[in-house]
């Protein structure tokens, strides 16, 4: 300890990184290394960066307690913070670059904790008739071309008014709103909806108070979510985003991408109407879902 | 939405800190601001520089959600992993630069959560005589040289077990080993107390967790706490390291620095023994604090 060279000891503004990163030097796992010694290389590069006060660290500090005290078996506030930092998206375009013409992914969200229940192709899945009547119809294919026969398209929604099922249990049926369906022969699906609506993310929490703070907004435009699978493909969780709803461009948690925003289109065709079931002219939504299949270098 | 340069929903891993940072650029506060988008550009290249799976990912998330719901009254597992990352001691070095010669600051620590008791100098703190008798002793002076009297010495240590009295409330006295003394004329300051001990900071919690998965040991070396303050000067809030004990090369808080560590010394002086009150030979430690001028442009 009488060196004044750089020793584990020797901690300094210039030095933290570099000592505190070798303090990890001896992990047993060389992933978990890895994540330390990044981890501390970015955070100490952060904090010389803006020079927090002592009061302004323990602001942070305070924060981040209250974002996991704020965390329950239904509310996980540090995930939001992930989705309205731009981590959980970012994390899932690492975890799913796609190629080929492939549809893009976005975030699972929140609001996929309960099964869709299977439901033959033409059915219905608003069972509260909330939000303008709609079909959703599309084709699962591969990367190829090749229609994609006996695929799962797994589809969940909000309301014409902005809720889920599960946020409106006294109001709503269970499972409105959902849906399992499998594709025909053909690899289509289709099916009855309504057009949702945009709804906020959860603003009661500290999450929500640095939303405010910042002056953003807590909206996520008009979207549907969907999982697209099919056997020797890689599946694909994604949404499709209503063109022309408000905050396309500012979206709370960043997860539109163009390729996945559709129009809702009217169409006036009596015979295609009474196919499905519908009163003519009548609204369409079209979306396809394009799998990589699964042995694909990454 | 139908141009492809980066416009704020253009998200992408090769635009994400930017597309996010601009989210944050309505921000009134400017430091706000300028933390926010700081955050955001050192948080992202974290990410894409170790490029976490979704499963890493969530793993992170749920560790994050457990220090926060660790946390308690009188326990803050926040800042123990601010403290064993380093960034703690890094906030610490931004926010006290010295000169001239001052005295280095470390620290705080948690264990300053009473107040310490005015104590007429050359009392003894240890109320329970647990550990090696030492006297320690110092002069509080101006960078300049002056001695300042009547400046406050606050003292509080663990014993020689590596305990706090408040983390043995029903086997140490109140106070044990807590101090407030004001200097003589001539700026001296001395007591008698023991040689503390090095120990371990809380292994009960995730943080502990991780430091077990990093392969890193969770004690702190020998220390006594200090805060020096006078009238007219910056005050310093610093310890003094004992030269010799375990761990001053891999303290787990990175709070050593060169200058705190202080050797305990025999001096075989009758006379002095007998000032101090206590046998010949005696131990002593000895550390002064030198305060900046408070009107000093930093
Ligand atoms: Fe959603
Ligand atoms: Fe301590």
């Amino acid at each position: 300890m009488t060196s004044s060279t750089v020793t584990p000891g020797a901690f300094s503004e210039e030095t933290s990184a570099d000592v505190v990163g070798a303090s990890f030097a001896g992990t047993p796992d060389p992933r978990l290394r890895q994540i330390m010694t990044s981890l501390v290389h970015h955070l100490h590069a952060f904090v010389r960066d803006v020079e927090p006060t002592e009061a302004e660290w323990a602001a942070a500090i305070d924060f981040l307690t209250r974002v996991g005290q704020t965390c329950d078996d239904t509310r996980q506030e540090f995930v939001l913070l992930s989705d309205v930092l731009g981590v959980s998206m970012l994390v899932d375009a690492i975890n799913h670059r796609v190629s080929g013409g492939a549809t893009e992914s976005t975030v699972l969200g929140p609001f996929h904790m309960v099964e869709s229940p299977p439901r033959e192709l033409g059915a219905d899945i608003s069972l509260d008739r909330n939000g303008p009547p709609c079909v959703l119809a599309g084709q699962v294919r591969s990367t190829d071309g090749t229609p994609l026969a006996g695929a799962q398209v797994d589809v969940w929604q909000a309301n014409g008014a902005g809720f889920y099922d599960v946020q409106q249990p006294d109001v709503q049926p269970e499972r409105n709103l959902r849906g399992l369906f499998t594709t025909d022969a053909d690899g289509r699906f289709w099916l009855r909806t309504v057009v949702p609506r945009y709804y906020p993310i959860p603003t009661d929490g500290p999450v929500g108070a640095l939303l405010t703070a910042t002056g953003r907004h807590p909206y996520r435009p008009a979207h549907i979510h969907l999982i697209g699978a099919a056997e020797g493909h890689r599946p694909v969780v994604t949404h499709l985003f209503v063109e022309g709803s408000p905050y396309l461009d500012s979206d709370a948690v960043f997860g539109v991408k163009e390729s996945l925003i559709r129009p809702v289109t009217v169409v006036d065709d009596p015979e295609r109407a009474a196919c499905h079931g519908v009163d003519n002219p009548f609204r369409l939504i079209e979306f396809d879902l394009v799998l990589e299949p699964a042995s694909d270098p990454r």
